[in-house]
């Protein structure tokens, strides 16, 4: 949630006119007001060759303020567009065409992270509106370059990602996510 | 995604004015058009003291033109509403207020079914809208009675709720949601 | 793990004579040497009236040298015996007879915790032998005693539970597997 | 689990003397009389580039009697292997060594079949023993050949693979697996 929540997100058709039948601006914002919209995250890793989690990739970015965050990749499913072909189009979008994700076989997210505008309500937080997200672990194989507004892409270790030090890093309950993710393919530390 | 497809719900706040900051009718058509718009859908289960399930519960529905629909427990997940509140408020309101549900501990649900106004992208299908509805099996250990618009709520054993005749009177893709569940808790015949 | 590692397992019906076709020590002891065991760990937790998990149950050991221990409810899966009827048996065996389980429906376990004899493969070890755990969460909702071995049950939040303090006082990994839990419940601090 | 089953299973270290530590025909009958013994079970599958599932690997076995049966990649976990290299061994040893099987991030399988030598307790059944098997659906990438006793690898839709006359060729609950898998991925027809 991070991304969009602290810059103009030039990811989102919407925003600066995409094809038709997406939300103008103004749509949008009406609805974030009062719809919990749909988004998905996905935690980057790297995995050996029998599958073990050896590397989880954050996105490094700058706030308005100069500070630095480290963030999953994550975004909004769009009118008419499947979990899976979000899942693709925000890891592309973040860490370029060449990423060679492997977007599991299954829908069954590891879990739902609902980010509430009301902090406390769960560890998820979005200011900006109520967002349910399907949250997956998704491999990457190939190149991965930041895109956009994302100044670098760390790839740490499980250790590392876990770390108070990392943590302190990550906003919105992202760093619980990734920590969640870890748990799951058994790489919490 | 039966119920409101072919009744007005009664069950939906916006639609016949709500507390502030639901959606008024028209805006929610709006959104409907331009939004993926989150469900949840519970398969009520009836398990026996080891947790094994032993019967499944499906609401008899009829349509405008007279004939009989079998569902499931399906609805929006409002603004600023839990997931886990959500399946118990859709609960309660389709089995009533002493249907006793076991509303999972985890939030992973089982599977996410996506219902696209376009038939044939998934099996599940909508004509109202795009759907992202978070599925899950919820053993009720009360007494249910339908509500609303339902006629009756029939306990069915896992086979029969998997068979030919049974899948034939579900619409939408429900069916195939019904065998999922079924194939989850291993059960599928 | 940590029960029959530091205690004479009254529990297993093959150490102390049990139904025909169960192992004697000598053939349990030589299985353990050559074969992966099949057991199940049981994390008890209580739950609000929407699931949502408030207390961790754990059992306190004494351990032969005078030291405490803290451990979930564990213990093997027996020949011809179901994974949901393990379950049931070592809760009871635990926990007394009256906790009133809710045994999930689907055999899906939430994780796989592999104890190595040998630490370090996995976060998980059993110096006696490979056991292959399936780990699941479960709720329980009548009144918990401590059997057998155990001094006591303690119920604590999540946060108590993934606590430095508490995760010092586990053995043999079981402290991640209680921060694994709770990831996956949504309640990892 | 029909492989071992219905031939000499070349693929047992066990059987023909293997390495230290592994069990002697006799060792292995004798526990296999009196523990559950540890399995996976492959689904073997291809996926689109966006994880869709759109074939599902069988392999192709004579019996002893001369009738065709069709099989999911299965076998034992050897003392002191982990899960995920027990899934790659025997996805080589059916499959060959440049299958590419892209083993799960997570240990949590999509179910446990629990296969009694009595039938008709779960809907799996292995006359030789109780086998707990942990179950996976791995997409592999590479080039697929079927390896020692099976005749060949059927690439199947996987409305084919549900299909009453496939699901007639597998035995033991092995077609039951086969649609669990699919539930589990979204393409249960």
């Amino acid at each position: 949630m991070t991304d969009t929540a602290e810059f103009p997100p030039d990811d989102d058709p919407g925003r600066d006119g995409g094809p038709a039948g997406w939300l103008t601006p103004e749509d949008l914002a009406a609805a974030r007001a009062q719809l919990p919209l749909v988004y998905v995250d996905a935690v980057p890793v790297r995995v050996d060759e029998s599958g073990d989690v050896v590397a989880v990739g954050l996105l490094l970015r700058a706030t308005p303020l100069g500070s630095m965050t480290r963030a999953l990749v994550t975004g909004r499913v769009l009118y008419h567009e499947r979990v899976r072909d979000a899942l693709l189009r925000h890891i592309e979008k973040d860490l370029g065409p060449v990423a060679l994700p492997q977007v599991p076989a299954s829908p069954q997210p590891f879990t739902i992270a609902e980010y509430f505008p009301t902090p406390g309500i769960t560890p998820f937080h979005d200011p900006r509106q109520h967002a349910i997200s399907l949250a997956y672990v998704v491999p990457v194989a190939g190149d991965c370059r930041p895109q956009h507004n994302a100044l670098d892409l760390a790839w740490l270790t499980p250790e590392e990602a876990c770390s108070d030090t990392v943590q302190a890093e990550m906003v919105n309950g992202q760093g619980t996510l990734v920590r969640q993710a870890m748990a799951h393919v058994g790489r919490l530390d």
